[in-house]
Formats: C-alpha cells, structure tokens, sequence
C-alpha cells in the first residue's frame, strides 16, 4: 500500500554538537520509504546513551541511516515501500531503527519492525527494541547463556539492565548486577537478580565468586566460580577485574565504553580459563543482520513479554520537545530503566 | 577383559626442572588401565612445545594426568578397561594424551583414542592427535572458520601450522602465515598458503589487509580487509597488532603465549570490529570435552587424511634415548612440522 503526504516534519536537531542544549527541534524534510522500507508516524522514541555521544559529535550515524537522533520507536504505519509485505497503512508497530526515532516520521528497514506485544502499550513498545535485540543478540545469540548459568550485568538498572536481568531469569539463569544504589538493587532484585552489588562499596569479583561457589556444587557446570557470561558497558575500566570474575570458558561481552577502551589484557588468564571476550555493537551492523536479530527477537523475546514473563521498565515518559530534559535525565544516572520521549 | 602383565617401565622422567639434559629415562611403575581406559605400548610420542615448559617445571599436568611428559603418542593396545568397547588388545591406535607419551605404556581414557588413518605409518600417526585436535576444536569448533574465509597462522611451519594450512585448505578457506625463513615459508606455501609473510622483514598486519582488500571485492564477507580468523601462539607481543589484522566480526584464537603474558587491549578497536579473543588450552580440558573433540576429528580431520588431502609433517624421527637432543630442536626452532620420539 503507499503513499503519505511528503512534505516537512518536526525532528530534533543537532545545531553545534555539544550539551544538551544543542538539540532543537527544527522542521525538516520529511522521508519517504526505500522500496524496502516502512515509514512510521513517531508515537514515542527510546532515549539510548549512544544518543548522548552522538549529540557530542563522537558517534555519527552510519551511511544511509537518518541524520537524526534516535535508535527506537514506536508508532503507526504511514508508508510501505513497493517491495514490503506483512504491513500496512495504519499498523501499530515498534522498529529498531539506525537513527531518526527522535522525530514525527522515520523511514525503516521492514526487517526492523516488530508488532507491538499483546499487554504492552503502543508508547511504552518504543522501550523493547534496542534493549531487547541488544540483549538477545550479545548474551544469548552470541555469547550463548544456558539454563543454569550465571549472567553477571554491570549497569543492572539501566534500560539493557532490566532487559537483560529479565530475559535471563526467562530462560532459567542466574543473574548477578552491579549498580550504583540500593533504590536500584531493589529494582534488579524485584526483577529477579539474585546477587546485588553496590559497586560504590564493595568489589563485584569477590562478591560474584563467593556467591557462584556455592552453587557450583549442584550447578550444571564445573567452571568453578564466577560468571559464565557478563554482559559489561564500561570497557576498559572493568577489563582485567571482569576477566577475574569470569568462571572457566566465561565469555566477556563488551557493548560499551563508558571506562574507556585501552587496558591491559591477562592473556594468560584468559587462557587458563578457556575464555573469550566479545566487543560488539548494534547499530554498525548491516542491514540483513538486523534483521536476523530483529526476527529472533520476535520470536524467542516477544513471546515472553505476551506471557508476562519480561516487560519494558520505563523511567520517564516526555514530551519530545523536553528531549533537553531527557538527555540531563540519562547523563545524571538517576533513572531506572528506560526514558521515551513522545509525540 | 585383558590384563597385561604389571611390573615397571621406561619413561622420561625430570629429575630437577631445568634445561634438556634433565629429562632423564628411567624405570618407574608401570600403568594400570582405569575401568574407562586403555593402555596403550607407546611405538612413537609427538614432542610439543608445552613439553619444554613442563620439564622447566611451569606447566604442571592436570589432576589425574600421568606425571610424565607427552601429550599425544601412538602405539598398539595392551590392556583395555572394564568399561571399553571397541577396542581390543593388539589393534593400533594413536591418542591425545593429558600426559605420559614420553614412557614405553601410557594409560588413556578410550575417548582419546583414535584409530590409525590408512596410508599413514604407525609412528606418523604420533604426529596427528595433539595438532589436529588443537587445529579443529579451535579453528573450526570455537572460531567457525569457514569456506571462502581467510586464516591466518602464526608460525605457519610448526606442527600446529602445518596442520592448520592443510585443514583451512581443505575445507576451502584461504591461508596466510608468518614463518621465520624462506626454507619455512615455502614448506607452507607447498601445503597451500597463499599470503606468506617472514616476520624477520615483514609486517604481517599490512600484508595481510593489502592481500584479502583484493579478494573481499568478490568474496562472500564484506568485512572488510584482514583475516576472520587468526590463530596465535605469540599472545602479548602480538595481542595490539593482531586485533588490527583482524577483518570485522574476525575471531582471534591465542592458543600460546610464547611472546608474554599481559598486553594492552584497544577495547574500541575490538568494539569497532565487533571481533572477539578466545584464549584457550588442550590439555586441562575434562575428559568429556576432550572425547567429544577426538569425536569430532575421528568425523571431519580422519576422512581429509585417508583421502590424501591432509598429512602428517614430521621433522624428524628420533629414539626416545634421544629426548634431550629432540627438546633442543624444538627449542632452535629451525624443525618443520613435528619432531616423533620413537621406542
């Protein structure tokens, strides 16, 4: 089916990069859908912190993405490109987009859709799609957590955090968070982390090792202690004290930065554990990737959240024209699982 | 069934941990099958370099493991343990050893025993286990080289070298290596690498990214240059400019750490890449792992040899008397391919 009235829509805009302030809501070019593509009306977009950085002016969009802000929405239908099927004009969908959600429109690979989840509500869909096919893709798809296994998450409150302690209970792992708070541990407690730790007092290696020893004893794995899988947003920081907390043939996943990228590697360490360490990110990927992700998703994690099993944590819900607020909002680290902006 | 007669044996014993002339042959008990082994009259004992580590005391074998030097070896069957089917006193084997191949009986456990491949000599089939079992389970069952990709392999006329050159060939993969010597390099490109590189001169991280920028234009990976698989015995010294030879979504595989320990990571770099680092070892893996590894190249690595297209690369065949003198060799470095003990 085809065709919406081209002309302008309201986006924010980068006018320097730099604070917060430099996001302004500007009229632009409207989109119009690739043959492959969908164009969503914007009902509400995930605040991500590769947001933050793209704003600063350190992580530009990747060629053929929207110019704009913004990794995920929710919305309606607007548009369908010549050669998509399964969706039509007036759909309620979210979409895993490569920029363009902080926006009234945003054209997106069909792959990148996903319907709304039966019990989830149309604003609050814009929460699932980064953090769910950031989760399945790293912890599960790639770095393979099993029943049984321990998952360690730093940044357990944040929106992959809740995503992930969630999914990995789902499917019958252990789960032990690092956060900054008691208000957030009791937030990953209630969402099913067993293991909370306070990184502000006390060392994540020796509480994960001392936790996971116990039940190696009747656990499925002989790894001794530590973590089968960790899932790290911190990078360079954290590197040789999450190579300590990894069990043997742990694997260390990377999908952040946010201690820096150059450290010193224990490849002796590693070795005698039979590890691996993983760096990855979502948005580089090719299109054909997303949406093997995007698929898998669907079918492995909606199923979930329409039993009630996972559901998107939202923090906030504000207006785009507050996105200023918003990234304030995720550069102060007081929230607790995701901020949306809507339309 | 069987028994054989107990009494005492030869074997290579490390009186004080040192340099060759420790290694010293002497009469000690002889083995006793457990109910799940076999044991095995050694004819030949691949010499490896984690040997020369153990006689220098900094490699002790696992919990369990013979106390004597030799990770692989072949022979014929002496005793067979309760529990063993498929094995009979007298038939021929070679078998991947936690230890005790330098000794004139060694006991096994029956899942690391392999049957002698057609068209190879008894004492070759020492050469086999311990490089192809490192060589599959690492190129192929953790890094998931495949057909139409590039490897590349260090120390590409070493036993594991040799093997690996062979094994990527086989299955259609594309090979770069480094080797120390033009005698060394051309032993490679005889077994089909295509990229050689003698580290002496070269850099092998703008070698092999100017070699595979060509290929990609037709090949099945838009990875971009560089190679999807690296297999390292070097570990530190090569760690920062491996990461950078690796092509996107490349698998750096550290199976050896003969150039240290600690290094520093550009955890942005591996981000970027979204590549990833296994570190890991043979011979501490449990017995199940080791059995299903063996399974695996009895399935894949056996039909390639009995077909021709892969082979043992010995050096030198040497009587076990002749212990020290083998460990000199290995430790000049100027061997190609395997270096046998023979009895």
């Amino acid at each position: 089916m085809v065709a919406a009235t081209l002309g302008v829509m309201l986006a924010v805009t980068v006018t320097t990069p730099g604070g917060p302030e430099a996001l302004v809501l500007a009229e632009v070019p409207d989109p119009s859908p690739g043959a492959d593509e969908v164009v969503l009306d914007v009902v509400a977009a995930g605040v991500n912190r590769a947001d933050l950085l793209q704003r600063q002016g350190h992580y530009p969009p990747p060629p053929g993405a929207p110019a704009y802000l913004g990794l995920e929405c929710s919305g309606r239908v607007a548009a369908v490109g010549a050669n998509v099927t399964g969706w039509a004009v007036g759909d309620q969908a979210c979409a895993l987009l490569s920029g363009g959600g902080y926006a009234a429109r945003v054209a997106v690979p069909a792959g990148q859709l996903l319907p709304v989840p039966a019990g989830v509500s149309l604003v609050d869909a814009a929460a699932l799609p980064e953090v769910a096919c950031t989760v399945w893709s790293n912890v599960f798809m790639s770095a393979g957590l099993a029943p049984g296994q321990w998952l360690l998450v730093h940044g357990g409150s944040s929106g992959i955090g809740t995503m992930a302690i969630q999914l990995a209970r789902a499917i019958g792992a252990h789960v032990a968070v690092t956060a900054g708070s008691a208000e957030k541990l009791d937030v990953c407690r209630s969402l099913g982390a067993e293991v909370l730790v306070n990184y502000r007092d006390e060392d994540f290696v020796a509480v994960i090792r001392a936790a996971t020893a116990e039940d190696r004893e009747t656990g499925p794995r002989r790894g001794g202690p530590g973590a089968d899988v960790i899932l790290d947003n911190m990078g360079a920081k954290y590197l040789a004290r999450n190579v300590e907390a990894l069990a043997a043939y742990g694997r260390l996943v990377v999908i952040g930065l946010q201690g820096g990228t150059r450290a010193e590697l224990d490849l002796g360490l590693l070795l005698r554990k039979r590890a691996a360490i993983i760096a990855t990110s979502l948005r580089a990927r090719p299109i054909d990737e997303k949406a093997t992700i995007v698929a898998a998703v669907r079918e492995h994690v909606w199923p979930m959240i329409e039993a009630g099993a996972v559901r998107p944590i939202v923090h906030a819900r504000m207006p785009l024209a507050d996105v200023a607020d918003a990234h304030r909002l995720l550069e102060s680290s007081t929230h607790i699982g995701k901020v949306l902006l809507t339309l």
